[in-house]
Order: C-alpha cells, then sequence, then structure tokens
C-alpha cells in the first residue's frame, strides 16, 4: 500500500530542534493558556521533562519575565532524576509573570567529562586536548572572553598533559564557558507560561460578612457611619477582610417583602442585590448608608482597624437603573419592545434586569462594567466579592480580570459561583483569587475528605483557592438547624482549618441564629430583605471562639497554606482528623493537627492512624500534642493514639504537634 | 499600589471567544505535538470538557480530518455528564488523521427549552413565538431553506398558538435549523490533535527473531535460500512477523571473534552490526547470504506462510562502509584527520563509526538514512526492527518515520531502546510503532504489576506500545540461567499474554539454551559473532507450547489489546494473575483470565481475589473457567478461587472465562 500523500514528506525541521526535547513543563494550566497562581514570597518550583538521545551533558535554564520587563531572567535547572529537571523561582512582583524552559547539549561540558574519564583511565588524551581547544575557539568566536582564548593557547601547548588536563578542568574554564554557551541549537519548550502573583491575602484570607443597614444600635436603618462603629468587634474577631453586600441604591419596581414577599411595603428596604435607581446605580452609595465621602471615611477607618473591605459586584439591574434609560442597547429588548428580566421558567424575576453580554453594543457595556471596578479601585478597594458570575460569560471574566488585575495587581477577586465544578475551575483559571465551595454542603467524613482532596491535593490548586463558609444570606443548611452550638463550632473549626480561607456571614454566625424560613434553605426574618438589630452580647456567643481560631490561624503559618493537608484514618466515621505543615525559615516546621468530632450531639472517641511522615514524626519517639482550643498538652507515641471530644464542651482539638528532641545532656524535652 | 504596566489593558477578546470554552480535549500528547495511536477498525473516542456560563443550550462537534483530506468532517459530541462530551470516531485510513473539537451556544435550542417549558407551565408564550420567529429569519438569512421561512411565517401567524408551538418544537424544524446553525459565536479548541492510525499488526503481533546465517541444515554459513526453509517452521509456531538482524556486508577492521573475542579468525563471520565493507552498505545484502534477488525471493516465500519480514536498521557504520569514503562529513573527523569511533570512556568500539547527526551536512546524511527505509519499503518490506534509536537525535527519528508513514503509512517501526524511561517515550511519541521493554528484567509480581500498569494503565498507553521480550541476542537474564524449561514457558506465556505484542529470539528461546557467556549477560556461542546449526526436533523444545499460546492468542481478541489489563491479587507473592477482555461485535466480550506460577521450582497453590466486574461476572452466579492450554474446565463462583501450579507441568493457565447463563427452559449453560 503506497501513500497518495507523501507531499508533506521530506520538509527537515529546523536545526534548531536537534538534540533535546523539552516535555511536559509543570506547573502548567491548559498548555498555558490560563496562569498558575502564587502569592508574593510564595515560590514557584517548576519542573520539566528534559530528555535528549545519547549521553551528553544536558544543560537547562527557566526563563522568566517579570510584568512589564522585557528581558528573560535564567535560573538554572538541575536534574531530580528521571530525567525531571528542576528550579525554584523566587517572584518580587505582584502581576502575571512569564515563564518557560530552554535547554542544550552542552559540547564542552561532554568533552570535558570524556577527558576526565580517559584521563582516569590512563588513556592518552593528547588528541583531547587538541578537540577541547577547538570547542574552546568556536566559544571565543561567540564571546570574546580572554580567559577562553588563553585556555585554548594552553591546551594546544607543550606543558606537560596533566597540567593541560587540569586547566581544561579548571571551575574558571567552565564558567567561562558557560557564559559562551552555544545557544545556537538550543530548545525551548513550545509553551510560554504563566502564573498571576497575587497579595498573600489572595491565598490566607478570614471574611467576615455583614450588612452595614442592620449595625445601628437600637434599631432601624443603619448607615456606613454605624458600620464604622462595628469594626473595632470585627478586628477583635481577627478577620482580615469585612465583606459587604452590595452598597448601592435599591430598586423599588417589583421590589421584595420580608423573607422574599412578593410584595414589599413601603417601608421594606428591599434586596441590595436589586441594584439601581434613580440615585444611582453600581458607582453609587444608598443615600440610607450615606455618601461616597462616608464610604472613603468607612474604609479608612477599616484600614485602621487591619481591616480590608470588600464589596460585593453584583452585574444586574433593577427596572430604574440608570443604565435602562441610558443604554437600553446593554438590555435584551423583547419583541414587544420590553425589557427581558430575569427567569428561569416558568419562574419569573422581574425585579431583576440582566445585562445583554452579546448585545451589538457589547464593548461598550463591558467596558463599563470593567470601569464599575475601576470606580472603586480608584477609591482604594482592593478586594471584591462577584455576585453569581457563572451567569455572565466567562471570557468576560477572563479579559476583565485580567483587565483590572494589570491596572491594580494587588486587586483580589471572591467568585461566588455555586455551580458545576468545572465552570466553577473554569471562572478560577480565568480570574478569580478564591472562590466559595460546596463546603457549604459537605457534611460527613467521606464527603469532606473525598471534596477537600479534589481541591487542594490535585491540580486544581494550582488555579482553584477554595473559600469555605458554613452559611451566607442566601444558605442555611439542614445541619444548623438542628445541630445547636456544636454544630456553628464544628463547621466553624472545619472551615478555617481545612481551608486557608474562610468565611462567615454575621453576625448571625456567632449568635447562633437557626430559625429556617419555611420552604427555604435560609435564615427566617433573611437580612437580604429586612434590616436586623442584633445583640452582639446575646449569651453563647462563638465571639471567644472565633478569635481564638483566627488567633491560631495567624501564629501557625501551616493553617495559611493548603498543599501540606493530609487526612489520616480514624477507625470512627464522626470523627476526622487531618494536618497541615509549612517550613519556617530558621526553625523547625509547623505542624498543626486537627480532630473534628462531627456529630454535634454526642461524645465520641477515635483511635487515630497517624501518617507520621507527614507530621515530620519518627515511629519510635514520644511527641507532644498541644491543644490550642484547650490548652490541654498530651504526650503521644507512634502511630495509634486515641481522642475523645465532648461536642458540648469542645468539638475539636487544633493540636500543635511538636516532636521530642534529645538535649546533648540527654535531657528529652519538647522542642 | 497601582501598576505602571496598565497598557496591556483595555484589548477586547476576539468576539469568537464569548460564550462556550473548551479545555482538555483528549486523547491529548504534549498539547498536540504528538499524535496519538490507534490501528484500522479501533475507534477513536474523544472527550473534552465544554463549559459555558448560564443555562443556554451548547453544541460541539467533533471535528476530524483524514490525511490528504481538505475539509473537516463533523461528528455530533454527546454530553456524558460532569461537563464532558463525547464522541467516537472510525478512522477508515492509515496515517495521520487531526481532529479538534468546536463549540457554540445554540440560540434557537434554548429558546425552544424555554417554550417548551413556559408552554408546559400554561404561561402566555404568543412573544416567545414571535421572537423564535426573529431567530429563524437570521438563519434563514444564513441558509435559504424554505423549511426556515415557512416555519418563521408560521409562527409569526394567527394559528392556535398550541399549532405554533407544535411548529416551533417539531424535529423537521430542528434538523433545518441545525444544518443552519450560527458559528459565528463557535469556540474551536485551541489545539489541533493527531492521531496515527497504523496497520493492526502495529498494535498486535507476535515477533520469531532468527539469524538466517544458523539456518542451514548440516552446518556452514546459511544463506536466505536456507532461510526460506525454515519459513514453514515458524509460520507453524504462529508467529506474524520474522524479523532478521541485519543482513548487509560485515566490515572486516576490528573484526570481532567468537564470544565478543578481540581478533576474529580468517573464518569467523563478525557481527551484522558491524554494517559496510566494499561489497556495500545499508542497501546491500551480504553475498554470503545471497542477492537482492534472493532477498525479493524470501520476502515472497515468507508472505506465502503469513509472514511479515522485519529488516534491522542499525544507523552506524564499519570503518569499511562505501560512505565512509563517499561521505566523511557524515562521520566526524578528529583532529589528526581520523574518523571517530564509538566509544563509552574510556572503552572503545573501534569497529563502529557512528554516524554524526549534527554534522555541517546533516540535511544530506539524514536524507540517506531515510532513504535506507525507502530502499527497503521500495522491495516490500513494512516492518523495521530499529536498533539503539536512543544513541540518535529524536528529532531525527520524528521527521524520519513521519516522512516515511507519510509515504507509506503501512509501515511499522519497532525500537530497540533499552534507556531511560521518558526517552523511550519520546522515541515512542516521535513514531515508533513499537518499543522494546524492560520486561526482560521483571520478574517479580510487584515488578510487572507496576510496571505493566505504568505501561498499558496510564496515558504511556496512547503512544507506547510495549513488545515483551524473554531474551535477545544481546539479553539473556539470569532467571533463565538456572530456572530451567519452567522459567522458559513462564516467561513465554507472560509475554505473549501481558502485552498484545512480544517476540522470541530462536531457535534458542524454543530449544531451552541456557548457557551463559561468562561474565555477560549473553549465552555463549553467541551468534552475533558466529554462525550456529540448530536441531529444531530437540526434545524438550517449547515448539508445542509456543504454537498453542499464538494460536489462544489469535483465537481470543481479549489478548489483542492492552487498555483491559486488570492485575487480580492472590495471596501467593509467587502467583500472579490478570485479565483482559475485549468487545466481540455481536456477541458476549471475550475475556481471559491468565494465572501464572512465578516460581520454576516449586509449586504454588493460590486464593485469587477476582475483581468481578472487571471479568463481566456476578458475584451470586456460578461461572467456568476453562484453561486453554491444558484444556481443563472448572467450575468458579464468587471472587475468592483456589488454583495450584506444578512448574514442571505447566506453569500457567490461560482461561477462558465463560459466565453462566439461564436458558428460557431454566436449563442452565455456560455461555
Amino acid at each position: 500500500m503506497k501513500s497518495s500523500d507523501a507531499s508533506a514528506a521530506d520538509e527537515l525541521p529546523d536545526a534548531r530542534d536537534h538534540r533535546v526535547v523539552i516535555l511536559a513543563a509543570r506547573p502548567e494550566i491548559d498548555g498555558g493558556r490560563y496562569p498558575v497562581k502564587r502569592v508574593l514570597g510564595e515560590p514557584l518550583v517548576v519542573e520539566a521533562d528534559v530528555v535528549s538521545d545519547g549521553h551528553d551533558v544536558v544543560r537547562a535554564v527557566l526563563l522568566d519575565r517579570a510584568p512589564g520587563a522585557s528581558r528573560w531572567r535564567e535560573t538554572e535547572l538541575v536534574p531530580a532524576g528521571d530525567d525531571v529537571w528542576r528550579a525554584s523561582l523566587e517572584l518580587a512582583s505582584l502581576g502575571r509573570h512569564r515563564y518557560t524552559v530552554m535547554a542544550w547539549v552542552d559540547a564542552f561540558a561532554s568533552w570535558r567529562r570524556g577527558l576526565e574519564r580517559k584521563f582516569a583511565a590512563n588513556v592518552d588524551v593528547s588528541l583531547e586536548l587538541l578537540e577541547g581547544a577547538l570547542v574552546i575557539d568556536a566559544a571565543y568566536r561567540r564571546h570574546r572572553d580572554p580567559v577562553l582564548s588563553d585556555a585554548a593557547r594552553a591546551l594546544r601547548g607543550s606543558e606537560p598533559i596533566p597540567d593541560r588536563v587540569a586547566r581544561a578542568t579548571s571551575p574558571a574554564l567552565a564558567d567561562a564557558m558557560a557564559a559562551a554557551s552555544d545557544r545556537a541549537l538550543a530548545t525551548r519548550y513550545r509553551h510560554e507560561l504563566q502564573v498571576q502573583v497575587e497579595r498573600p491575602i489572595a491565598a490566607t484570607s478570614a471574611w467576615y460578612e455583614m450588612f452595614p443597614r442592620s449595625t445601628r444600635e437600637g434599631g432601624g436603618h443603619g448607615s456606613l457611619r454605624d458600620a464604622e462603629a462595628r469594626l473595632g468587634y470585627v478586628a477583635e474577631l481577627g478577620f482580615d477582610v469585612l465583606y459587604l453586600p452590595p452598597i448601592h441604591p435599591i430598586g423599588t419596581a417589583f421590589r421584595k417583602g420580608p423573607d422574599n414577599a412578593p410584595d414589599a411595603g413601603p417601608d421594606d428596604p428591599g434586596s441590595p442585590w436589586a441594584i439601581g435607581n434613580r440615585e444611582g446605580g453600581h458607582t453609587s452609595v444608598h443615600p440610607a448608608l450615606g455618601s461616597l465621602a462616608d464610604f472613603d471615611h468607612f474604609l479608612d477607618a477599616a484600614r485602621g482597624h487591619g481591616l480590608e473591605v470588600a464589596l460585593d459586584i453584583a452585574f444586574q439591574a433593577s427596572p430604574e437603573h440608570p443604565w435602562v434609560q441610558a443604554h437600553p442597547t446593554w438590555f435584551k429588548t423583547r419583541a414587544d419592545g420590553t425589557i427581558q428580566y430575569a427567569e428561569n421558567p416558568p419562574k419569573k424575576y422581574q425585579d431583576v434586569y440582566p445585562f445583554d453580554f452579546e448585545s451589538a453594543d457589547w464593548k461598550a457595556l463591558w467596558r463599563a462594567l470593567r470601569d464599575v471596578f475601576v470606580f472603586w479601585c480608584q477609591r482604594g478597594v482592593r478586594v471584591f466579592r462577584v455576585d453569581n458570575p457563572h451567569t455572565k460569560p466567562i471570557a468576560f471574566w477572563e479579559w476583565c480580570l485580567g483587565d483590572l488585575q494589570a491596572r491594580y495587581p494587588d486587586t483580589v477577586f471572591l467568585a461566588e459561583a455555586f455551580t458545576r465544578r468545572k465552570v466553577m475551575y473554569a471562572l478560577a483559571k480565568s480570574g478569580f483569587s478564591q472562590s466559595y465551595t460546596y463546603f457549604t454542603w459537605r457534611t460527613t467524613k467521606h464527603e469532606l475528605e473525598t471534596y477537600l482532596t479534589e481541591l487542594v491535593c490535585t491540580e486544581v490548586a494550582e488555579f482553584f483557592r477554595p473559600n469555605l463558609w458554613p452559611t451566607t444570606p442566601d444558605i442555611f443548611p439542614e445541619h444548623l438547624v438542628h445541630g445547636g452550638r456544636a454544630a456553628f463550632v464544628q463547621r466553624l473549626i472545619l472551615a478555617g482549618t481545612l481551608s486557608a480561607s474562610y468565611g462567615i456571614y454575621g453576625p448571625s454566625y456567632e449568635l447562633g441564629e437557626n430559625e429556617p424560613r419555611p420552604g427555604a434553605e435560609e435564615l427566617a426574618r433573611n437580612e437580604k430583605y429586612q434590616v436586623r438589630t442584633w445583640d452582639l452580647d446575646r449569651p453563647g456567643s462563638l465571639r471567644h471562639v472565633i478569635a481564638r481560631l483566627n488567633r491560631i490561624r495567624r501564629a501557625h503559618p501551616a493553617l495559611s497554606h493548603n498543599r501540606s493537608l493530609r487526612f489520616h484514618p480514624t477507625d470512627n466515621e464522626l470523627v476526622i482528623c487531618y494536618s497541615k505543615s509549612a517550613p519556617v525559615p530558621g526553625g523547625r516546621d509547623d505542624v498543626v493537627l486537627v480532630v473534628v468530632n462531627l456529630d454535634p450531639h454526642h461524645r465520641h472517641g477515635a483511635w487515630l492512624t497517624l501518617d507520621l511522615a507527614a507530621l515530620g514524626l519518627r515511629e519510635d519517639r514520644t511527641f507532644q500534642v498541644h491543644d490550642l482550643l484547650g490548652d490541654a498538652r498530651y504526650s503521644w507515641q507512634g502511630r495509634h493514639n486515641f481522642v475523645e471530644l465532648v461536642p458540648d464542651q469542645m468539638p475539636a482539638h487544633i493540636f500543635d504537634v511538636r516532636p521530642f528532641a534529645r538535649s546533648e545532656n540527654q535531657f528529652e524535652y519538647f522542642l
């Protein structure tokens, strides 16, 4: 059988491809289309498979380019076995860095290795020395370094052979040859890869969600000034980010009443997510909350308390939003000339107009939406929680967030995407720093282990950073309805220790508010539709547990990262056990072991089977576990250890794991 | 912190990216740089993650293009859950096919689904019908099908709404709209992927290696005519491919004597891998073997026996190879003007000159080497065993084999690469149909399970096809020295059932030749250096076992594939158990279960723990296992079953697994 299609043949490849093949550079997301994520101070370890024929010496470098830099920086890659080459990069600036790999056969190093072997075996190497001189000549033609011309002359000279071999193998010549290395036949990895470097808060953050209108002491519609008075409380709880639901004017048409009643009374404040009325849209502040100046003041005050303010960006409009009049083309117009409201047939949401991202005028719309972020960035906001991003084109986010992070590389975005996992991952790839997750509904040991393993122990961790919320204004899950205080503590501790980022929706959470709205997975008297007044000093508040958890999180770098998460088997399905660890510069690793009783009603004991290697421990040495919640200390040894947790007292241990050491005088102590 | 680099921003993405994101199309090797491998008749199942925002209906198609075809064929992709879309392709021609994925939001289908839901919920849909007419109008502008204009008119017409809904949702309109679908906003997967379609023998083959010079009855240097007389024997053994070591003239300079003695006597024939002398090089036949006409005759005769002949392509030259004179630039010249011989410092191989693939004249050299293959292809050879490909540039093979497969798409290449695994994989990716493996040295259950799992149960199987050899002229492993006949049978059956391709080096293998050359992992009186005469009727020959194994392989499609390989636990480290299965058109799956006693000296019993699902069996039904080697039949039930194997009798079972069935009249029988 002879081909009729011998046409494509005989085209010889580019000489540059000659000797080295570079495959599977990593981390790599979708062939470099999307960036992996790191934060400042976090190293980027890059590996690639670098293979070549024969046994010549290969050299490989990692190339990286900071945002705005025009030149590539080179870092030597080091072989790590199995043809894997590795290097670690420090990423010293925020923004989108590029990296790739280059490798080539090092003719000089290959020649030198042969020379050394033959010389060691007493083979006459006079011919080899002459050939080495030719290799050095060629390098000198590329790079006129007198070290090279001197060496070439010496190798051809009349010194005794051992002296010439010593010259040929000298480190000075190796350095000079490396500087003059021949890249003409170097192979470059075919993809240029990307890493987005963000602020540490993009990876590690404790969020507190609060409706500012519910902060007025004594009742009534609160303002940003009232919310300011709450900042000390939130800071004392130890949160990093204070997240406010939308602060914009609220539409009146089809406004919802308390608990989503179809008709609002004249005093009902409406849902903050029905954005816009004649008083303004996405760049205005609700007059009852205050002015833009009040917002600036609030932001300053928050900063004074060490809190970052996150705004909620919800791209939808009430029928009275100023853009409905000014830019009717940004919405879908129906055959009868009316504007299309949101619907999930046959359900209708007439109080909300979605934007038409595919409108003929899409470019202006996309820019206007981007400029909403820019407006708040210009006022100093750097953290945004984005409402329902999965109902807007993924390509919009890729462009918008990329554009914003190029302008404001310190900006952090949390995606409120509860949708199919691959859509959530696509959004994360497209620029969201963090994402909400299904943690809210994952309650059994198996569910938690499976879900967190997928999120933090697979490639997903390269682009998706989970932010775990026990509840939100939209979600009040069944297990908190009947679990009492213990359930609230369990979910809090799971959220805050399983993931480097977590959040609570307060004050309802710390106050243990648990009455559901019938027929909905929400709290009754939902703050989305009405103003609430909270007694923060209510007995039973979790504020002290929360504050302690957040102090532990700050004190223990192990809890600032996710990648090291390991689950340890226990013999009780209702007791979950996991650990995290982090290197500490100049010290021993920080190792935290968490054990949680998942049953809010009953005390449970469990035998743990610890993965001692993951904890940096030896089988034959005693170690101490120090419970950072209850302050108790236990001496343990080996893999099998017992715990018992009483939910009414404290359903969890967060152990600082302290290996045992022996001092020089044989006195034993815990590190 | 505001970026100094807001420059790249504001560039809006191409509209084509709007709605659908296509990720991770698979199979994909290195982003489509290398092809996956299939054979004629084997389907290519393609999957991709197709994600989009919101809930609109998405349509996705697999595009594929046969070699030489200018148009893409479209196959509908079907959602398979978790945003994975899937289709299966029939690949009807040999060569390099291309494929990729395209997807878009189907505005008409989305509209229709909303219409159906609203109509079912008794919502007034008159406005929806008018809007649907607009969607159909737009389609009609793209594709002037009267079905479309009629439908648009009807939807706007005065028929009762239920009738108009029926028209809107008719299959005829759906088909017409699908044919006119709007691809303007379609997303195309960013990589064009490749699949190399080869002949079935590329995936499934039994090889027999034989030195033609050792085929003369009664002794002396055999010829191709003598080898012809051996063809019936090889065919009777049931092999598919007869592989001949190099048949070219052999150099005399530095010729090696028996068992690699440094000096050859005048009658020593030399190693066939020292290619070339004044009588010719890579395109000549050694005069003692015969002429090119004899070779053609041999090829015809082999074909008559149903055997394909594989030639050995060893790209190296003896110092007397005609090219040394004619093309000195194809070799490395040393500083003293001599040509560089092969070496592994301080070892010297003065009888072999390597080619200089990086010579200034590399293009002519590469073409000349390619033309060696072309020469033998023109004579009708289509199977090549390539010697030491890992000592030549990988890029050379990628070009050379690509060029050859474009000219002769029915050509099959076996790589004799024993080197680092990633180099072996890179060679496979670059065009070798099959490769030698480390099976030769993998003897324990753990080693075999780990190694085969890597080769056939991971992505490696997409490009690397293992060919398992118990021995070669270069390798006679320790375990065969002392294991006796049972060890030969064990390794034969492992090779022939673990992999769809295997080979033996005969007649030494079937005759149980097991005397090693002291100090080397080779047989004594190695055929590489001397002519041997074999008594094929020697008692104890394995020929009947081999013939039976090859008959079983041909009768059982399960053994023609690797992907289904599953290892089943046994409670004896010296008993290995595995299965393979294959669908049979119109019948029940062919399922083969193999159990091998790995100990050549002792009888072993073992309890097997079968993965019944992998065998297509139910826990509660009896099934029959029919030993195709010994012809015994056993009735088994459930997962746990016992076997005992006596190495001196037969160290293995190859079971045909036959599920139990119940006939209509309740009579039970085995299928």
